[in-house]
């Protein structure tokens, strides 16, 4: 099996107003130091090793599922799984 | 300007339905070889250069309010942010 780590986030032109809110109770937490926050989504899977070209399964189930590439950007990593 | 980046990950025994409903909708397009899908977030802030533990200031943000640690792990990379 491989493990695929696809990390998703919003474009820099994009308002991200969840990072904005998130980074106002910081503020008023006490946590003054904190200039920017950008939340985005981070995705693992489990990909049978038989799949030919993974890289290519992966962009293509990005584009058509995972991801919003007019909002967003990704990128991913692809490792050996451990097994357990 | 330190740039975080922030994963945060459900934990191993707890179930993740989102990632359930994404595994069903990628099975059904065709993607067959999928044999797990996982899904967290992935936080970037930018945090001031003059925070003197800024191993800790994470942390403690992270417990406080980014991650519910009772369901959630979470690690954390720090690295020099570029200015644009």
């Amino acid at each position: 099996m491989k493990k695929v780590k696809i990390y998703v986030t919003l474009r820099e032109s994009v308002l991200d107003p969840q990072g904005s809110a998130v980074m106002g109770s910081l503020h008023k937490m006490g946590y003054g130091d904190v200039a920017d926050v950008r939340i985005g989504k981070y995705l693992e899977l489990l990909i049978s090793d038989d799949t030919r070209d993974i890289d290519a399964y992966v962009n293509e189930m990005c584009h058509k599922l995972l991801t919003n590439t007019v909002i967003e950007d990704y990128r991913f990593e692809i490792e050996e799984a451990v097994s357990q």
